[in-house]
Order: structure tokens, then C-alpha cells, then sequence
């Protein structure tokens, strides 16, 4: 899988693709990702890449001219499965989504920034518009690190150990279950007795219990 | 503003505050964020952390001795209004909540790992739980960064424009309208007129109009 992200402060997601497990998917060769500074595509001498909105008010816009330029460079090398823009009034992100995405041979993402792309570009280029929740950040950067880490960790091959995402919040549509490490008390804080007792059939009924009580108090809508 | 933030891999979110407008919140003194490295405060000659899961199954767990450790050392320094744990199970982070959050003092924020930390520290230190969306992360550091960027924008004059973000999306409760820049054609494909006819009153109709649409069709369950 390969991913390309289009973004004007690029370096905003370097630490993370360089440390995380995308990192490690990169090493195994599962997954490619790729960061494209919009600057590079602009033509005038200050690579400008935004401007004023028309029709006034605060916040600037990033200009149509260099996003469709570096958008047709990327297809002219390969065919992009989705053309994904990260914005708030996007469809809201859910695992089942992330699942989707995962199967996808080749994505490129474009990060918003200020106040926005040019309507136009979503209207031309883009084929899905993505929130990764009703709340607004300083840009697009953030959004795309979230959904390339969330696509890529269910890349096969990517997690140490396959069966982890499995037991992940929302994939059964059931919150996980509480877990506990050692020690087995702390400060009189013992953990619930099933769990050291090596009866597999119990424990595994426990958690099932566990996570249908807290799915119930606090996400009823997911049931 | 200050944000404590705690995490096994700190380094992720290294470049991120490093060129954010969280940088910019930095020098204009208006926020500190600082990274705390989990390690630092693990006893063992190896600096463990994370252990198996009592009953077994995949994953490893965060365990609560050096979390305990991490924020009583903190807490020794100051008073925290929160202590936020990221999580998928948390509530849903939503603006209303990132406006609540924007106006406390000090905030420490507990990023998950693996499995998640031992139940005990959620139980024992955490005051808040919260989930920037209905998927799965390999970790809470993009969560973190996600929550801190969202809340130290709106901290007054970290932005450059303090009426920008009141114009974002969910400010209102509606989606925000289009926005176009230069230039005012793109191959055959022209701004709205009303966009460039310099009537104010016009122009504030519009978008409000395209507003009302935009949440009507994409996320009536704001109205």
C-alpha cells in the first residue's frame, strides 16, 4: 500500500512517520508513505500557495493552481484508489471506514490548511472528504497522521502480533474490556480475581461481560 | 496555559510542537507544552513499562507503577484541572468540550500505549477520558497532539486572526461555507458572481445560506 500526502508544513508529521509503527511498516516494506510539500508546486518567486478569500473576511485559502499541479504529477505516475481531503465538514471517520481504506492499493491525502482549500478543488480533484471529528484544528496535518496510522497499524503484517487489532474497540462494535498488568496489587488496589486465576473459558466470559456492561454506559449508540 | 503530557514515545510528537501554531503559542508565551518520557520514571535496569495482560491474550499493558510515579511528581508542582486519559472508549471529543478545556490552567494529558494502561491508573488518577473519534490509533500520541492543537488555538492570540476561528465549523453548529481564492476563474470553472460583487450584505447571505444547506445535506444531526 501506498500512501501520498499532500501538505503545506509537511515537516508538521515528520517525528511521527518516522518513529511510529508506520516507520516499521515502511522497514517490512508493507507500506509506503509519502510527504509532497504543496510549496514546490507553486510557481510564483515566494511559492506563495495561498491568498485572501473572495468576498472578504478572516483566514486565508489554499489556492486551486498548485493542488491540481501536484495532484496531476502524483496520477501522472500512478491511479490513486481515493483522492481523500481531511476537513471537519468531511464524513465523519469510523472504523468501519478505516477498515475499508486498509484493502486500498494506493491513497493520496490533502491536507487543508488556514481556512481551507478553493471550493473547487474538492468540487474537481477530490473523491472522499474525511473528518476525524466535530472539532477544528490548526490544519489538516494532524487529521492525516491520524488516518494514515489508523489504515496502516491493520496493514497485515504491520503490528507485532496479528490478533491485536482484533481485540480493538469498535471492531466487534463493543468497547474492549479493562485490562491489568503487574503488579497484581497496588496500594491495596488488587486486580479482579478471574483474571489470575488461569480458567480461560471464565476469563474470557468476564471480559465479553465487561465490555457489554461498559458498551452500555457509555457508548448505548454503538449496540 | 500549560499542558503536561505524558507518553512512552514522546519523540512523536516531537516535530509536531515543534512547528505548530504550538510553537507559536510557546514563544508568544501564551502556552507551554511539555512531553514527559514514561521511561524516566520506570525503576527496572531495562526502564519497563509494560507487562502481559493478566489473563492473558495479545497486546502488552502500561503498567500503573511508573504512571503513579510520573504524575504524583508532577502533581508535587502543581495543581492540575484535569488529567486526561486518551482513550477509544472515552468520551467523544467534541468542540463544545475543546471550548470548556481552552479555558482551564493546567492540563495533564496521559497518552495510551499497546493495549492501553492498567484499569487502576484510569480508576485511581484519571479525571477525564476522552476519544477524539470512533477508531483505533496505535497509541495516544496523535491523540494528544490532536486534543492539545485543537484547545491551545483557541487560546487568545495564539491565532493571527482572532475572528478566524470563530468562523470555523461547529462554532455554531453549522458546517462552514465554501471558500474560494485566486483566481476567479480555473479552467472554465468560475467563483459564485456574488463572491466578487463587493456587496457585504449579499456576500453574509450567502455563506449563511450555504451554511444552512451544507449541515442540512452533510450533518442534520447538528441542527
Amino acid at each position: 500500500m501506498r500512501i501520498d500526502i499532500i501538505s503545506v508544513v509537511p515537516k508538521l508529521m515528520e517525528s511521527f512517520f518516522a518513529h511510529s509503527i508506520l516507520k516499521r511498516a515502511k522497514n517490512k516494506g508493507l507500506a509506503e508513505i509519502h510527504l509532497h510539500d504543496l510549496r514546490m508546486y507553486a510557481t510564483g518567486k515566494n511559492r506563495q500557495v495561498d491568498d485572501y478569500a473572495f468576498g472578504g473576511g478572516a483566514g486565508m485559502v489554499l489556492q486551486i493552481e498548485p493542488i491540481a499541479r501536484c495532484i496531476r504529477a502524483l496520477q501522472s505516475e500512478r491511479t490513486y484508489d481515493e483522492i481523500i481531503y481531511l476537513t471537519p465538514d468531511g464524513e465523519r471517520l469510523a472504523q468501519r471506514t478505516v477498515n475499508q481504506l486498509s484493502l486500498k492499493t494506493n491513497l493520496l491525502l490533502l491536507c487543508g490548511h488556514y481556512k481551507g482549500v478553493d471550493q473547487r478543488v474538492r468540487d474537481l480533484f477530490v473523491t472522499k472528504e474525511i473528518s476525524i471529528g466535530d472539532y477544528v484544528l490548526s490544519g489538516g496535518e494532524l487529521a492525516a497522521a491520524v488516518l494514515t496510522d489508523a489504515i496502516v497499524r491493520l496493514v497485515p503484517g504491520v503490528l507485532n502480533d496479528e490478533t491485536s487489532a482484533l481485540t480493538d474497540s469498535f471492531q466487534d462494535n463493543l468497547l474492549a474490556p479493562p485490562v491489568y498488568t503487574r503488579p497484581a496489587v497496588f496500594e491495596e488496589n488488587a486486580v479482579p480475581e478471574v483474571l489470575l486465576s488461569g480458567h480461560e473459558a471464565k476469563i474470557e466470559q468476564w471480559r465479553l461481560d465487561q465490555s457489554l456492561a461498559l458498551t452500555k454506559l457509555k457508548r448505548p449508540d454503538l449496540l
